[in-house]
């Protein structure tokens, strides 16, 4: 019995952790870091803000913890494979953008542990962009790409420009294909 | 003698307000405007809290004020000239951008003032883009190149990638020639 009881709480507490997780990570992709406070993540999640600081020690580690992301697929081959492997990953992004990722983006000029996650590119627009371009001034531009991609995810998701915000993620890509490709061959 | 003495308090009123401004501008661009203290702009100017109150009256409204920046040159003329004239744009951009610019970029993703302030494109990335693209998708080819122009600002000023923050602004404008003439023209 006991050890059928301790399963079932360390159920609980699993449930427990990943609601207060993902409550988090809205709030934090929707208010950015400054804003979202441990007693707004523990009403969402429906828990005592004791329980949430018991759980995750402080803001500053929550936020670590929500902005967890899988890690998106590697780029590599040539400088056209590469461009259509980010072209690619632009449209998902445009389509759906993980919440952990907004939540990223959303705090990155305000929280510095955001901005480390967008400049080490670790989740934001995936780890390797850097290694995948070669060539003249391949790390320059590798970095130019990372701005322009993160500008029209930005564009579209927080800032919600106008007619980005809205237009078909096909539409977007295609008008984007050049500057990607060009930005990748050099 | 009366009227000597009002001159003196306005001069000494109008340069005590500037140099509230230019600590506001520049405390916001560094923090962004959550982080941003009434109490710690005062204390940069070496002013008593209340008078920043008394002179401009919030918080919001001291951004307001701080956030104002000269208006830029309009683009206009042929798809090549208009994509030159970005182009040359964003090389003052990446020389250096204004403090009260930075500002807005740092407060954009939190501050809804901000936001609207780039939306409506009306001090960032000047204010008329969008009149100058025509052409089949020219409302999207706009706002399409004003997050890609957003986001090079970005990423060299404020996210500071590590290749983007140091290289030379007409090597970055070199690279980017080909996606701003592309997005221009359609």
């Amino acid at each position: 019995m006991n050890s059928v009881n301790e399963t079932t709480r360390d159920r609980r507490r699993i449930e427990t952790q990943d609601r207060i997780l993902t409550e988090a990570r809205r709030l934090f992709a929707e208010t950015g870091y400054d804003r979202t406070t441990i007693r707004a993540v523990a009403a969402a999640a429906q828990v005592d803000p004791g329980l949430v600081m018991h759980y995750f020690g402080s803001k500053q580690q929550l936020f670590a913890r929500a902005a967890e992301t899988e890690s998106r697929p590697i780029v590599e081959g040539t400088a056209e494979e590469v461009a259509e492997q980010l072209l690619e990953r632009l449209r998902a992004s445009l389509i759906d953008e993980p919440v952990a990722s907004l939540a990223v983006l959303r705090s990155m000029l305000t929280h510095p542990d955001a901005a480390d996650e967008v400049r080490g590119n670790a989740h934001v627009r995936g780890s390797n962009i850097g290694k995948a371009i070669h060539g003249v001034d391949g790390a320059l531009r590798a970095d130019v790409l990372s701005a322009v991609l993160i500008g029209v995810v930005l564009g579209r998701h927080l800032l919600k420009l106008d007619q980005l915000a809205d237009a078909d993620p096909d539409k977007i890509v295609e008008l984007l294909g050049p500057a990607v490709r060009s930005l990748t061959k050099g």
